[in-house]
């Protein structure tokens, strides 16, 4: 077992280059760690070295750890010579099954025993993936956000075979390297986020599908609109504040009806006591004491911010 | 017929002082309006003014028009009396329509005729809202988002008996005032932002029914997530970004067939040539010469700038 602590890890291996495993590749070597990248295609290296400069800019903006540099990636032609001297393992490869269960089953083969090996798939379980791993325990699902040098979350989730050390480890690692981590206790298709940006996007198919809008206007719909607000408190916290000093508990008794009423095409479940209490328990636990009036004023000043980061005032 | 051009109304009624009328009220306002308020309850006025307040510093944060003040509000207890000087009206009555139907057909005959009325509803459509107005042909829907002081976005559509110029006369004025205007061509049920939060809000409660999700998950894995992107370019143009140098026909022709993954609960669209087209051309058009590149650049700096604005960094 060479499984180092998640704060001792000094070299990463990223398996796949393209516009993910790419920005992997650019996160992990402005944290400072050493960098070792495989990738089947031909031209990779430029690729991935023009990839990395581009986000380097950004980067740096945001503040590099100590030592970091672009000269610690080194890119491998051999998979396994890739594999080696990992202490962690970023697995990016395109989202095709068989592809995957066997990258991941040579993966595995050529890492050193116990070394976390996490993949970026935005949607396969590691269930369905991890098959073909002798090792399968340490393989987890590591699902980050494009461009991955820049959007803080990554959705960690372990499949049947893995151990709950290995989910607990990436969790730590991902934490430490400076991501806002969700730790799911059970394989969901899509994950959340996914979930959420399809059930966005099918709606968005239907009504340019029907002609109800455009493209231009269901982008603006959200930049000008709902967008502004989602990323300080997410869709719930956000409908917290809708219903007045009431909060969510006034909102669900309140606006409960409306959930039937044609808006989207999702089926609306059935708001039983037990979700109603779900979500608004949810909904005061996450304000954690933070009353209605602070929630709107933190709102309002985020709001503001973002506006303003984004020049639109 | 005493409808003024947009830019030389300076009297606006605003009829409902809730949370979304007095957001109404502290905006026109900010923007240098005299204000007439109307609502029926007794302490409508103590609650306003609190409310306008608390408005008040983030309108003058973000900059007052010469001569705004809250000493330009008037609270009025009588609904005919509110009307009589307006040359605007906005409705913000609760979400009821029967009650809609009867306060609409009240401000209709206490309005001068051929000032527009402008109804904030969040779903209903003017169609059957304006059945008992004899000035039906000046009631539009102008349907702001919560808090209507600072999100700039107004759906604007009319209903069977609206006349175009009343349509075209309300887009102007909120243009006018500094609103995000998007002008629909047809009522939909929920208009388009809401449509898209709906689809949101729905597997978000699904989530949470069956457990897959607790809230503060649900609403992180958007903060932190794809939360940081919306409000740069939208889902469709984020999307656009996904497929790489070949953008959202890359996107839509080599992952097309995972529209139809288990991923939500809302029925995927046929996706058909044409509904293919329709989105490529769309993000083309909203691109307006921007190449992918020149989008990824614009993107980077939007989120780092909402990161910085949120004190994500």
């Amino acid at each position: 077992m060479t499984r180092v602590a998640p704060d001792e890890v000094r070299t990463v291996t990223c398996i796949g280059a393209g516009v993910i495993g790419g920005g992997w590749v650019a996160y992990f070597l402005a944290r400072g760690y050493d960098v070792v990248a495989w990738d089947p295609a031909e031209d990779a290296e430029p690729r991935l070295r023009h990839l990395v400069e581009l986000a380097w800019p950004a980067l740096t903006e945001l503040g590099l750890a100590a030592g970091a540099s672009t000269d610690r990636l080194t890119v491998e032609h051999d998979l396994a010579a890739a594999c080696a001297r990992a202490d962690f393992v970023q697995e990016s490869a395109p989202e095709d099954l068989e592809l995957k269960r066997s990258l991941l089953a040579d993966i595995d083969a050529a890492t050193p025993p116990g070394v976390v090996i996490s993949s970026s798939t935005s949607g396969y379980g590691m269930s369905e993936m991890q098959v073909r791993c002798a090792g399968a325990d340490r393989t987890v699902v590591g699902h980050p956000f494009n461009p991955p040098y820049l959007i803080p979350l990554v959705e960690v989730v372990g499949g049947e075979a893995t151990s709950p050390d290995a989910v607990a480890w990436a969790s730590a690692f991902f934490t430490h390297v400076g991501k806002s981590v969700i730790t799911m206790d059970r394989e969901v298709p899509g994950f959340i986020a996914n979930r959420l940006q399809e059930a966005l996007w099918r709606e968005a198919l239907h009504m340019v599908a029907n002609g109800e809008a455009t493209v231009e206007q269901i982008d603006r719909s959200i930049t000008d609109g709902p967008g502004l607000r989602w990323p300080i408190h997410g869709p719930l916290l956000t409908f917290h504040l809708a219903g007045g000093q009431g909060g969510m508990a006034h909102m669900l008794d309140h606006f409960g009806p409306s959930l039937l009423s044609p808006w989207t095409r999702l089926d609306s479940p059935e708001l039983t006591p037990q979700l109603r209490d779900a979500v608004v328990d949810g909904c005061l636990e996450e304000a954690d004491g933070r009353s209605i009036d602070d929630l709107v004023a933190e709102r309002d000043r985020g709001v503001i911010a973002v506006l303003r980061a984004l020049g639109k005032v």
